[in-house]
């Protein structure tokens, strides 16, 4: 993981002033550089620090002039911030995909099949029947349950848990801890005050460009061939709960300790903020906007809508009730007062 | 696990019309069923699908008059929707108890004794002289710290973390990442401005008939001999905090995400909603329901109570007061307005 | 672990009445206590379980004045509880620390170094070039990634995962199932309406004398050599989400189910109660109290401050507010009548 100034320009279809010969081995902070390192300069007011780094290397725009000597060898590109941007995430790939091979003990069951250049780290756990794809990352402590079907190009963290049957696409990450399958919260209420457990035999299917958080946990569904389905490109933060019979639609995003009920659909493109609460058996539009803490107790019919409170009404209403939720006890004086008065001219006119 | 139409139609008290000989090895949904499968058929709307459904044999009412050919053998019972109830958890039941066996590596420390008929998988851990009844299921990765007792028929799913001394009944089901008895938050004001730990002594005791949810965690009770309880029957969904020298109730629900703060005690039959917070050393009546987000700030001493807000009221007055809360506005504008009116007419009058 | 009665009176300074070579292996409730065990008499409404107590020793105060016979060994102190309090942590520190050696099988890769009287528990993985102090517990199942540096006096209960670089101070004690390291939630929206994942390639940095409660995450920074802070005498209860590029300042306690978004930057010694959130990139001042299940959507730059409510204002005027909010029906049903007055009495006027 070493490259030439000069191999780094051809990979941003950049210049190179200066030495092109320089090795870079880590991306940095302009201030904080090291030698054999690359930084980037796009903000004018981190300027000075250009001709003081001890980088080896750094990104500027093409229309730079510096105003003083520079050290490090420049690379001129139209969009400095981008092209460090395209040097991160090749970064991020080389680390995240370094790890390869089996480390020892690590447990697979009967009739389970890995793709090629997977890697399963120590004390991992695969069950039986599993189908696992090509370019997969099995991190210590996780658990595969028996029957599962997971694509190519997944990350599954340390301790990520996946109950017997779950079902993952193709470029996916789950983070630490993470908990697929576990059983749908369904009891039924018995005539002597006790509840009787309702058999969860569904399953959870996740589609392909998925990311779920830390700790983060999905029911399975209740019945069996049903599933609790996450679509494509959604994006879990941790600490989030999803019931079972849950579909959240293609391309939404929630951020940590939210919360969605049983068999309620989420749309698509929906934004969802942290330790939202979404009811059971609602249907929420596409495009849905929810701002943070707020609690969704109906269905969203109308798309687009941006919505706060307990329970959510219009966010735009909510500050402007919130305003005068703030001042009610001078609201409620002035109400008295006024009633005073009224009496009082109500009397005098008597 | 494959069974004659007969076989099952004797275990559910039916009577079979068609091939009884057919064998089942699988439960559908009559719109899905396959071959080798049994189905359902207690809505009406859902009549079409008996004409045309592949599943072998599919349960009906004793009263059902089909009106066109059905291919499937069918079972008659007096309720069938019930009746294919008993069939899932037959098949539950078989599939939760059907791991057997110690894998390996797994490890057990000394003084310890496991039941019989009890799984223990790959990566699990079990520390010293802790005692484990019979038909107990131990999946990868769990741990059970030392001097633990658990009783008969308990599974404990992946990844499960109980310290020591943790006591689990019979019939407990515990989901993956569940955390028992992990140190109460208590730390002492020291004058310099930090906090020293109060160290916590006690333990967890689970009694019979209980289910805890994915990555929920309760605290150890503080004092060593005292123990945060969670009494017989209770359900606890996905991660909940429960936190030291807490009580919760016979038959008491809570969902996903509800936080119950230290030495608190809730009651029989209570139902708490996802997302509730309740405040340190309250009292919660017994059959009190609480609404989702709502907060509980003081004791709840009236029995059979629905409460919602923060903090908690009556939850139709909640909702009254919300409804104008979402007029306050409006309110504010008109109040004004009355002000100059008010004011106008005194200005008249004198 | 066994003591006399003397041993335990020369440790907390007090004098012995009556069997001083007894021998002491447990500490006790009064009313619970056991032959071979020590209690302690502080609050008088307790007094009259000191006469029929089994426990072999009593820690009394000076000016206690027996009105009967006592069986047990008494140790006369001045302030019986806070002696008592000291066994507590001399017991506690002793049971925490009792686990040395290393357990098999157990993972530790290359050029990784663990200091002296420290225990590896069966399953715990340590990755690669990790620098590990004294007297550090690492329990089963833990996961500790590549490059991660730890100090001395840590204890890293059952299934704690550290990504690869997290730096840990000393005497810190994190709970079973944390997550530190995983990825920030950052994502950059594309005009096909997809998300494009943004690398967090920076780490997460605990300082001295941290306590992290079971289950909480801590994402990394975004960028490379930037870190997510826990400050020196932090206390964060359990299932607590703090988000990437995060600071929590020295001697801040936050209570469980509190979620801090991402380059939030929390003062010293503030308090947060639970489920309280707070929105991304704000300062929060020192010494902020915020009350449960509040929400913080704009920095909060003076001292001092208690806060509640969403989002947050002073919490004696939030409760003022809320008082009037439960009466708001009652409110708008008064105001309807003074309409109506003012209307008529106009009329009459005209």
């Amino acid at each position: 993981m070493e490259f030439t100034v000069r191999q780094i320009a051809a990979m941003l279809g950049g210049d190179v002033h200066g030495n092109g010969d320089a090795t870079i081995n880590m991306l940095a902070k302009i201030q904080d550089a090291q030698p054999g390192q690359i930084a980037f300069l796009s903000n004018p007011k981190y300027e000075n620090f250009i001709y003081s780094t001890q980088a080896s290397a750094v990104i500027v725009s093409r229309d730079f002039q510096p105003k003083k000597d520079v050290q490090a060898a420049l690379i001129l590109v139209d969009n400095p911030y981008s092209s460090f941007t395209v040097l991160l995430e090749e970064y991020h790939k080389l680390i995240s995909y370094q790890k390869t091979g089996v480390e020892d003990p690590s447990y697979i069951g009967k009739g389970s099949e890995v793709g090629k250049n997977s890697y399963r780290g120590a004390f991992s756990y695969i069950g039986n029947n599993v189908k696992i794809g090509d370019n997969v990352k099995i991190y210590p402590h996780v658990f595969v349950g028996d029957n599962v079907v997971i694509g190519n190009n997944v990350i599954l963290h340390p301790n990520v848990k996946l109950y017997a049957g779950t079902r993952i696409g193709n470029n996916c990450v789950l983070h630490a801890g993470a908990v697929l399958g576990s059983d749908g919260f369904g009891f039924a209420p018995q005539e002597d005050g006790t509840y009787k457990t309702i058999p969860q035999l569904g399953n959870v299917m996740i589609e392909d460009d998925v990311v779920i958080g830390a700790n983060t946990v999905i029911d399975c569904a209740t019945f069996y061939g049903d599933s609790t389905i996450i679509r494509k490109g959604v994006k879990l933060d941790n600490l989030i709960q999803i019931a079972h019979n849950v579909e959240v639609g293609k391309n939404t995003v929630i951020a940590a300790q939210t919360g969605i009920s049983g068999s309620t659909k989420i749309g698509e493109h929906c934004m969802l903020a942290g330790q939202v609460g979404i009811a059971g058996h609602l249907v929420i539009a596409n495009n849905t906007s929810v701002g943070a803490q707020a609690g969704i107790s109906k269905s969203v019919k109308e798309e687009g809508q941006q919505l706060l409170g307990y329970p959510v009404f219009d966010i735009k209403e909510y500050f402007r009730s919130y305003a005068v939720f703030k001042r009610l006890p001078d609201l409620q004086y002035r109400l008295r007062e006024l009633e005073k008065k009224v009496s009082q001219s109500a009397e005098v006119g008597s």
